[in-house]
């Protein structure tokens, strides 16, 4: 049956989202629905589709967990890639998310205080930054690979380092600009060895200067599995700040700035609960508001 | 000075546009605002705009002499292509902007009758046909070129036919639709002897069987000059409808089917003011509703 849809357009640095408010959950986002709606010329157009839903409501024990791990995370964030497949989390849409919850009236964010919103990856918690938002991202690990990488224009293959986010990663570190922007991301790099279910890829360089005002700041590209090259990937922020500072010893900062091709975020280590995690804080823009009939 | 403007997205065989209706010319449309509202990721998203202007209102003596040519053509197309500059005409494009006219009640179309637009080329006449509408796309011609054409993927060079379509085009028969699919239009295709201001390039195979009840059937792709590969381009299928008529001799029926990575239209060839001319038809959707703030 066709349906009338109100939805928002919105976006964290290039990485962008259709945003619909389904509190009581009655709308039904097939597969088909969700690529309609984000095909760039026969639809919205859209990384992924996030539906605004009460943790209630969510089924398979999913919800009931989230409520138990924190009774206060009243809204879930249903995530939906380009595809229709269901992703866990996703660092620059839960932004996008808690700025189109709070702009609707469903949730209320004080400076100074947190939201926790219920993801696929369990009860994430957000709070106000001075450039938008900023997420805790959880608990993070090396996960003691260390693949040689090779892409397009890179004469050599150099030593990645793997990174779990709650997915993976693995970063190389490039000796310069210019080796960056000759980096031709169109063709997928190669790991040796090929970690069994892929990875995202992400490149960095130093900026200049590498720490400013005791912020560490790097530049960044990004491959992402099953993708291609993105404006921004929020986990991969995260991974290539958490590697550069590995990399770098424990002396360096624990606050690393990330220029993208997007836009630039945030990436702060700090000591949370079960180990050692970090944070990622950036823009939310909400774009456009919209109308649509879906069949 | 920041504006809240109402919008809807359309597409025509997925070359999709945002179309604005301002009848009374109030609304400054920069390069800016235009990049701003194509972008992708950051704005709406679409291959160009069109703004909904009465002719009247067009400066530089355009709107005088679109009157002049025609006074019932009251609505003007002012088309902008992604990057702000001016474009012609667009032959996707007008398709949208009729339904947005008829849609919104600025314009009524009856079946039968036909309603004069006023584009930078001239005046167009569109009517309704069985599959959206059908526009008179003008006086062409063959260009008196027959440059050879290479691109990847095709192991020798073949002979293409110039054919000027209000914009330069140059047509390449292959033989069979796996040349066809095999083609990587991510690199420019190589002509020789270059033309001076660059062509649209069209790859076109028949289809099977090549007429059936006494309409020609091809497949095509386009790489379209300064833009790549596009889902569809309303003169490029023209293009390829005359030359394959060319080709085939005086017998060949005067109706094309093309089918194009983005749906399929129809090319009809009729005598007409001022020598032989082309239509071309196909569908045109409004997929949204929208409406957001500029800067």
């Amino acid at each position: 049956m066709a349906i009338t849809l109100r939805f928002s357009k919105g976006h964290g640095t290039g990485n962008d989202f259709v945003l619909i408010a389904d509190p009581d959950d009655v709308l039904e986002l097939t597969t088909e629905r969700v690529q309609a709606l984000c095909d760039r010329h026969f639809g919205v157009g859209a990384d992924g589709v996030i539906r605004a839903v009460r943790s209630q409501y969510i089924p398979g024990g999913v919800g009931a967990e989230i409520l138990a791990e924190n009774p206060d995370a009243e809204w879930f964030m249903d995530y939906y890639n380009a595809d229709g497949s269901i992703a866990e989390m996703c660092g620059n849409g839960i932004r996008v998310y808690v700025e189109f919850l709070t702009r609707s009236g469903l949730a209320e964010l004080k400076p100074g205080a947190t939201l926790p919103i219920g993801t696929r990856a369990g009860v994430r918690t957000v709070q106000r930054s001075a450039d938008g938002y900023e997420v805790d991202m959880g608990v993070w690990k090396l996960d003691g690979t260390e693949p040689l990488v090779n892409a397009r224009e890179l004469k050599v293959a150099r030593p990645g380092l793997g990174i779990d986010v709650g997915n993976p990663h693995v970063v190389v570190a490039l000796s310069d600009d210019g080796e960056l922007d000759g980096l031709d991301l169109s063709y997928i790099p190669v790991l040796d060895p090929e970690p069994y279910d892929g990875a995202n890829v992400e490149f960095v360089v130093p900026a200049e200067p590498l720490v400013q005002n005791g912020v560490g700041r790097i530049r960044m590209r990004v491959h992402e599995r099953g993708v291609g090259e993105t404006l921004s990937c929020g986990t991969g922020t995260v991974a290539a700040a958490l590697a550069v500072r590995y990399w770098a010893g424990e002396r360096a900062p624990k606050e690393w700035r990330v220029t993208i091709p997007g836009g630039e975020v945030t990436v702060r280590m700090f000591e949370g609960d079960g180990g050692e995690h970090a944070s990622l804080s950036g823009p939310a823009e909400l774009v456009f508001d919209g109308e649509l009939t879906l069949v």
